[in-house]
């Protein structure tokens, strides 16, 4: 594929909603230009648009045939379904593709290049296959050098998983970069990463490596800039994905968080079973500054700077209602910055001291 | 090896004190009978005693072939050398351990099975390379269902990596018995796995499972014990490892809490280096209490019921204030589980209700 444009046809087969297909639904608002069409045979005939509220007039489709019809060169696995491995009509269309020679992507926990079937047919169409959760080579251990950056680091943060911290931080890069500030995007995530061409999946190294890496990262990324806004995490309170979210922070370092939350989302969204009484409830949006902010003091002290808030599902008067309520509880700016820009977050965050960090305050 | 009891060489070349050797005087003090001696070259001609504390009259070699004439039939790796590679010294002494046909353990995060010079001495040998490290297979999302198991479950905790959570675990279960309830010890770390002959090491799995293991390995010691005691890992206020002790402690669903310190250390100790003016202060015991009390309330509440106090290094009068000093300042029963026994925490825990836990308040 070197030097041809990527085209990608993005797997999403009975999936593609905004809430199951969030990879798909990242490339489709931030690369759309790569994507040819996206696979879904439940929903074929419709548009990106209609299904998931981005991507325009991109088509879904439901087979490959239709994709390569439209210029595809390359397949990316959009959605993770449920228990890690590939349903059987996947691994059928996996494998189509690597015999048409193209490209997979895929960030699932389970490799594809460790499968024999998809490995052969690779080197026989003459594709390749990335697993972009693959961690990178080392076993880096975090000692709060990140603190110490010129840089000012922002971590997106949340009330739960899948509310748009990836989005909130890719927003916030684009109204820092319209302010004039040289701002970098620090991927964190398997969307983050297929978006960005660079970063590393924290969830899927070795425990004891989170921070390490997340540290690197951000050490690299404010070699070259003025702020380093990092994709965040799961969520504390999340009682499968705590320990990422609190070694991505205690790694990162941060000296400003946003907080990020879907608007109307009352209790955490446990993996795996529909919404259920007994999920942890999400506690009040200044509850959760307090618990973030003592949480990043225990390792390095970070500010909540403004607050991002997801209004996907309202209309816009509710959703304008719903971000002043979050102002006025918190008494931060909010915004969502998908619907209403992220000029307010970047402008709180433009006006932080950039004084280099040096010592070493621990509550 | 089968049907052979094993007689195990601990190999601690040049780091063989109580610090630095953790594997090695965890074996020595839990499984005195299975260790024919100690390699380290550098204190050779000592014992084990003489050298961390425990271990009596075990002595301190330098070669294999001293080893093997006491009767060795297994080398354990007992340290973990800084920056991950096996220094050349070792290297030889694991591979002249295989030459002779031994099983070789290890606790690394780098695997002796992956490394090809291993394990083709280990197949011309006979013995085997056990990684003890190793996660086992399965890709586990906690969802808080270790919150409703009868058992009562506590997890010890710790003001900071190498402070005596594993101890403490060891000494309350034995405790425990004494009072005649079925009380389990569930491993977490490589030690605990080699010592106890099954766990999990939670710091070596993908990030995202540290808590769905720890839940895992919770039900399934519940279904047999009375009190389920889990070893804790890390601490939370450390730069590198926070978030598994954080993934461990939402994992497990502890409904009480063991808070274990090492009398005297002011600082979290950062791996690499010696200690810093910078490293991070460990605040006093009842701010921990405090700390841990609120992350686990992010999803699922625990009261801490007593303080282990690691007294090593003070002699038997300043150990009895210190363990008295504990006491005052948390309202707590405090005890140094080794030196004065486990006994006052054992019967804290018993004193626990043991009602079904079944609703899910959250903070």
């Amino acid at each position: 594929m070197t030097g041809t444009t990527r085209r990608l046809a993005l797997l999403a087969e009975g999936r593609f909603t905004p809430f199951d297909a969030k990879t798909a639904v990242g490339l489709l608002r931030y690369r759309p230009g790569e994507v040819a069409a996206v696979i879904d045979g439940t929903r074929a005939g419709g548009t990106a648009q209609s299904c998931v509220g981005v991507g325009g007039a991109i088509p879904v489709v439901a087979t490959l045939d239709e994709v390569a019809a439209r210029g595809a060169n390359g397949l990316l696995v959009g959605v993770a379904p449920q228990g890690g491995a590939l349903p059987e009509s996947w691994r059928a269309m996996v494998l189509g593709a690597l015999a048409r020679g193209w490209d997979v992507w895929s960030g699932l926990h389970e490799f594809l290049t460790e499968d024999a079937a998809f490995a052969a047919a690779a080197r026989q169409g003459g594709g390749r296959l990335h697993d972009v959760r693959r961690p990178p080579p080392g076993r880096p251990i975090a000692a709060r050098r990140a603190a110490a950056v010129a840089a000012r680091v922002v971590l997106t943060v949340g009330s739960d998983c899948n509310v748009g911290k990836m989005t909130a931080a890719l927003e916030i890069v684009d109204a820092l970069r319209g302010l004039g500030l040289n701002a970098c995007f620090v991927a964190t995530g398997q969307t983050g990463i297929l978006i960005e061409g660079d970063g590393v999946a924290v969830d899927a190294v070795v425990a004891d490596f989170v921070a390490g890496f997340a540290e690197d990262l951000v050490l690299r990324a404010a070699a070259d800039a003025d702020v380093v806004v990092v994709e965040g995490q799961g969520a504390l309170l999340h009682p499968g994905y705590s320990g990422v979210t609190l070694g991505l922070l205690h790694g990162a370092c941060p000296s400003a968080l946003v907080l990020c939350h879907h608007a109307g989302r009352e209790s955490v969204r446990v993996p795996g079973r529909a919404p259920d009484p007994a999920d942890p409830v999400i506690p009040p949006l200044p509850d959760l500054v307090r618990l973030y902010e003592e949480a990043a003091a225990w390792v390095w002290p970070a500010a909540t700077c403004g607050v991002a808030l997801n209004t996907l599902g309202l209309d816009d008067d509710a959703a304008r209602r719903a971000v002043g309520a979050a102002a006025a509880a918190t008494g931060l700016p909010a915004t969502d910055p998908v619907r209403f820009g992220a000029a307010p977050l970047a402008r709180a965050i433009a006006a932080l001291p950039s004084a280099r960090r040096t010592h070493a305050p621990h509550a």
